[in-house]
C-alpha cells in the first residue's frame, strides 16, 4: 500500500477461494482506471479458486456511494443461502481544484471502516486517493504511465480472500 | 465528481424513477448557486419519471443543518404510506477567512454519511466545497463562469434514483 | 455562514417561536465575544415570540464541554412537562500557538452533530472558529472591528426556531 | 484554552466539590510536565472541598490509552456505593518528526468525547497538544519557561467540579 | 511516544504477565520493519511472564485490515475458556506520493480506538506513521539507522500487560 522499497507482501495459495462468495462494488467515475482495478480483482479471484458465479459485481456512481451500497448489499445477502464472505469497494479519487476530494475521501474511508466493523464482514478498502491521473493509472497497472505499474486490484482480491477466511 | 479528463459517467434510462419518492433538502445560504443545483436536480428527477407530487423540497438555513433535517424528514416518512426512497442533501460551502468552512464541511460530510448508514436509505451528498464562488457557479452549471460548466444537481438526481433502486 | 457576496438568507416571521422552549449553552472563555453572541441570540428569540421563561441559559467553561452539557440538559428535559425544542451551543475558538484550537474545534463540531442526531433534537452549531480576535468580534456584531460586522447569534436563534418546527 | 487576550474565566466557590468523587487518569510520558498538571488539578480539587479519599489517580503509559482507561474505570465505579462524578484525562503530546502526534491527538480527543457522551459522565479533556516542550511547560505553570505560565490542571479541576454538578 | 527529551516511561515488574493471554495482529506490508516490532513485542511479553502458548500472532496484509481483524479475533475468543486480555495491533505506514497514507492512518487509528472502546478490551496502537523509512527503522530499534534507535514493540508489550490488568 506504500511506495516504500521495503514493502512487498505474499499471499496464500490459489485454492483458498473455492468456497467463497465475494462482492465487488465499484464506482463508474474515472472508469478507464476503475475498470482496470475491477478486472485485476476479478481475475485474481478466479485464479484463487472463487467460482465465477460467486463473484458479484455492482457499480455505483461515485465513491461517497460505496459505503451505503456495500452495507446494503452485504445486509441483503446475510439471510440468503450463500451470503457474501467479503466485499471489495473500489473507486478512484483524483485531487481537483476544489476541496471535494478531501471530504469525499475522508467520509468514504471512515464509512467503509464502519460498515466492516458494524457487520463483522470484511470490507476491503479499494479506493485510490491520488493527486493526479498518472498516479492512479500506475496503481491500476498501466505500465505506459510508469515503470513500477502494479494493479492494486490484484492485492485487494487476495486480501478479500484472506480476510474472509480469518481466524 | 472530479476535474479529471478520464471522468464521465452514464446513468440509466429515464423511466427508472416512476415509482419513487425523493426528498431534496437544501440550504438557503448562497441561494443563487443552490437554487441552480436544486432546479437541476428537480428537473432531472421529473425527466426520469419521478412524479411532481413525489418530489418534496425542504430548505434549511445552512449546511450543518442538513444531516439533522435529512434524518428527521426521512424518519418521519418511514411510517407513511409512501416513504422516501432517497434524499438529496444540497448545499454550497465556500472557503472564507476563518476556519468555519473546514469544520462545517467535515461535520456535514460525516453526518450525512452517518444518516444514510443508520437509516438504510440513500443520502446523496450534494454539498459543493469550493475555494471560491466561481468554482461553485461552474459546478452549478453557470457557463458564464467557465466553459466546462456542468450542473451537478443533474448527477445527484440520477444518483438518487439509482441508489434508491439498488440491489 | 460564509464571506461570500452571494450569501444572504431570509428567516420566517416573528411569531414562529411562541410555543417553543430553547436551551442556550455557552462557554465562558472569550466572554466579551461570547456574551455578544448570546445576547444576540436571546434578543432574537424574544423578538420571534419565544417567552422569556422559555429561554434557558446555561454556561460551561470551554467549547469541549458544549456537547456533553447540551446532551445532558436536553436529556434531562425530555421527561419534563415542557421539554426543549432546540439547543443553541455557543462558543468562540481562536487559533493559538499550539494545536489546541484544531483538536477542540474538531471534537466539538463532531460532538455537537452527534448529540443532535442521537437525540433527534436540533442542536445549532454556534461555535466561531477564528484565526484571530478581530474575526470573532466582527462575527459577534462589533462594528468597531469591521464594517461588515454581523452578530451571528441572531442567525443561530432564527435557525433554532426554524429547526425546532421542522417537518 | 486560547492565547487570546480576551480569554479569562471565573469558577465557582471552593466548597462546590465536597460531595464529589473525581477520577484523574494521566499518562506517564512527558512526566515532568504531566506531574505538574496532575498536581495542579489535585490541589485545586482539594481546595474546592473534594475529600482526599475521593480523588483517585490512575496512570497509563500514553495518550492513546486515556479513552480506554477512562471508560473502564468510570464503568467499573458505576455500580459502586460512591461512583465517580467526573473524570479528568491528562496527557501531554508534543509534535515530533513523524505524524504520530497528529493521529494520536485526533483519536484521543475524539475518543474522550465519545466516552463522556456514551456514559453521561463528564470527561474533561486535559491533553496538551503542543508544538514544542516550552509551550507545554508554560501551560503546566512553569514560569521559568514563559512569563505567562499558567497551570491548566487548575482549570481542569474547576471544570470537572462544575460539570459534575451540571443541571 | 514522542521525540521529546522529557519523555521516558517506566513499566511494572516482569511477572505481571503470567496469567495473561495476548493477541498480536500485525501487517505484512513493510515486513522488515514490522517483524522487528513484532519480535520486540513478543520477547518483552515472554520476559514479562506471559507464557509462549498465550501469545497468539496473526498477520493481515495492510493497516486498514487491523481494526477488523483485531475486532473479529477478540470477539471470537470472548466465549473461549481463555479469552484474550489485550491486543497489540502492529503496522508501519510510510508517506508515499499519493494521499493513501493519510486516509489509511486516519481510518486505522480511529478504527482501533473504536474496537477497544466497543469491546472493553484494551487495543494497543502499534502503528508507526512515518514520513520515511529511516524514521520507521529507528522506531523499530535498528541502530544502524539512527543513534536513538528504540524498538517501540517493547513499549507496546509493556502497555498491553499494564492495560490488561487495569483497575
Amino acid at each position: 500500500m506504500h511506495d516504500s522499497t521495503v514493502k512487498g507482501i505474499e499471499f496464500a495459495t490459489k485454492s483458498a477461494g473455492k468456497d467463497l462468495r465475494i462482492l465487488i462494488v465499484h464506482t463508474r467515475w474515472n472508469s478507464p482506471i476503475v475498470n482496470r482495478l475491477v478486472e485485476g480483482a476479478k481475475q485474481t479471484l478466479l485464479e484463487s479458486g472463487v467460482l465465477a458465479e460467486n463473484i458479484v459485481l455492482h457499480n455505483v456512481p461515485g465513491a461517497y456511494e460505496l459505503p451505503f451500497a456495500t452495507q446494503k448489499l452485504l445486509k441483503a445477502s446475510a439471510g440468503s443461502t450463500k451470503p457474501f464472505d467479503a466485499a471489495i469497494s473500489i473507486g478512484v479519487l483524483i485531487k481537483g481544484s476544489t476541496m471535494h476530494f478531501e471530504y469525499i475521501a475522508d467520509a468514504t474511508s471512515q464509512g467503509l471502516m464502519r460498515v466492516g466493523l458494524d457487520l463483522g464482514i470484511p470490507v476491503i478498502f479499494g479506493v485510490l486517493t491520488c493527486l493526479n491521473e498518472d498516479q492512479a493509472f500506475v496503481r491500476a497497472g498501466d505500465s505506459s504511465r510508469g515503470s513500477n505499474a502494479h494493479n492494486h486490484g490484484i492485492d485487494w482480491a487476495h486480501t478479500a480472500i484472506e480476510m474472509a477466511t480469518l481466524g
